[in-house]
């Protein structure tokens, strides 16, 4: 039998490159696009492995074409400005590629006659702020987006949802709460801990982490475990619907940081610097995830404790730290 | 005092043409965008009251300096695709031209130093389906657009909102339930039943008015109401509010065609042709305009029969037909 063919736009990002890899485990052969220009360290070790493509999302022909000439049997659709704090420094940027961008692989998709699949990644974002702020939320929850990466997301399900239903275009939209693991940008907050511990082992740093607005409780996964959400979300998941990816519970980003200093052998300091972070719009952010489970054999395999160490390792190599230095 | 200026985008539309005469009528100056070779006849009686400016809505950096070179006190941001019918046509263009070229209008908006306000108008497409069918609208029932009209300007609105609470610009948000009037165009129910009935006065079409799906119920209003209340909320209005525009009852569409029938002395007969009009989504719209009322002043003027009777007769005018022939 014929290997079943996925293509990933942003293969080289964080979760794509861990979404590449989860692929080809479970037998599927891989292509996907970098953006121009983008870094191919997160895949370096998969290179022989994938067809890599260089396009520029906004470049609609150049989409139609690549994706027309693959014919892939699934379309995992990834390529995003992915962070919050980053789309408000571009709002235009954001909504340009988040939602154009997600327009253009929609209409290319359509040409693809035997298409089984087009898996696209949202986030909890669209749901802005709720009431009351504990309120564990599920997939029908009405999306009130703050962000301008929440409001690019919103209104691109809303558009994934109107080529399903009007082209019958067979989209999947996977919310991914919050997720982390090696290969991060430290632009987010996991990682620009770990970073900044590995720093100190390394001799690089001194022995402060510099933190942020810890007040918030997030929802935290690991990136494989959310990467196979996404396999799983595009093989058995159903055209139309929507499923959250989350552990279901939360944790305070304080604990985080916490553990993270736990792990290593060096006296560390912990110190509140206000212009690190933004100030968390949504204190608490929890979702449920009993429909990925129930419907998709979601489960959990990553501890945040593996998450945790598994990042701190990664940074460790990045900057040349032994542990019990 | 120096009359304050009114910037309005689409002013040659039907409702920006309207709006036009009000805002003149109140004592405004009065300037305005036209699309590129957009015919100009809907405010031709007006064209030596009003500046005039030929603006592609996309084009950003002349978007810009049109309206830092005019620095109007408030900015009505009407331009867009205005028929939800032809946005299922036109797609990209509707998500273009009504969120792109919001944007473009916001960017402009935030460079004039003393704006009062920016009326941004919308519509309770951005609700779509919801339950119970019969439920009355108040401005915070969540967003669910279906239409590629209302998915482009719920994304508006939450762009909207975003530069009122990212970027202090005092936007403001109409959101117009149906409304109807001379120089609406045919494609929309109310003018397509009323032109028909004008062509038969006038020889032109046998004596049929043919129809397509009447089953919906809609809340509809006088264009000349609805622009007065577009004034109202920008001179009255409190910035990042949103106030929906509507009379608040709601009416059988199949009445609207008895009574257009019943306005002329000729033996007309009704015909459905379902490949006419589309099926409606929401078999019951109708809204709720208590805040309107309460906080703008906001006064409905115009029964549903002078708007049905002033429309019978500027059809009447543009086909050359007389009431008793």
């Amino acid at each position: 039998m014929k290997k079943p063919h996925a293509f990933v736009t942003g293969i080289a990002g964080f979760a794509g490159s861990w979404l590449a890899e989860e692929l080809l485990a479970s037998g599927f052969t891989v292509s996907g696009t970098l953006a121009p220009g983008e870094p191919t360290r997160n895949i370096r070790h998969l290179e022989s492995g994938l067809r890599l493509i260089t396009l520029d999302i906004l470049d609609q022909k150049k989409c139609r074409r690549t994706i027309a000439r693959l014919k892939p049997d699934y379309i995992f659709h990834l390529a995003a400005i992915a962070s919050v704090g980053e789309s408000f420094q571009k709002e235009r940027l954001t909504f340009h590629i988040n939602f154009d961008g997600t327009l253009n692989v929609l209409d290319a998709a359509r040409e693809v006659r035997r298409l089984k699949a087009l898996l696209f990644v949202s986030s909890p974002e669209v749901y802005g702020r709720f009431r009351p702020v504990n309120k564990t939320l599920k997939e029908d929850h009405p999306f009130a987006p703050i962000s301008p990466y929440g409001i690019s997301k919103a209104a691109a399900e809303n558009a994934c949802q109107y080529y399903f239903r009007q082209h019958r275009l067979p989209v999947l939209i996977a919310r991914a709460f919050n997720h982390g693991g090696p290969r991060q940008s430290d632009s987010f907050a996991i990682p620009s801990f770990a970073r900044q511990v590995a720093a100190i082992e390394a001799g690089k740093q001194r022995p402060i982490v510099k933190v942020g607005d810890l007040s918030a409780r997030r929802d935290l996964s690991d990136v494989r475990d959310i990467v196979r959400g996404y396999r799983l979300a595009a093989t058995r998941g159903k055209a139309g619907e929507v499923y959250q990816l989350c552990s279901g519970k939360t944790v305070p980003i304080k604990s985080v940081v916490a553990d993270l200093v736990a792990m290593s052998s060096r006296k560390i300091r912990i110190q509140t610097d206000q212009s690190r972070l933004r100030k968390a719009d949504i204190p608490v952010l929890r979702g449920s995830n009993r429909k990925a489970t129930q419907r998709l054999g979601y489960t959990i395999r990553y501890s945040l404790k593996d998450t945790l160490a598994d990042t701190l390792d990664y940074w460790r190599t990045e900057l040349g730290a032994t542990p019990g230095d």
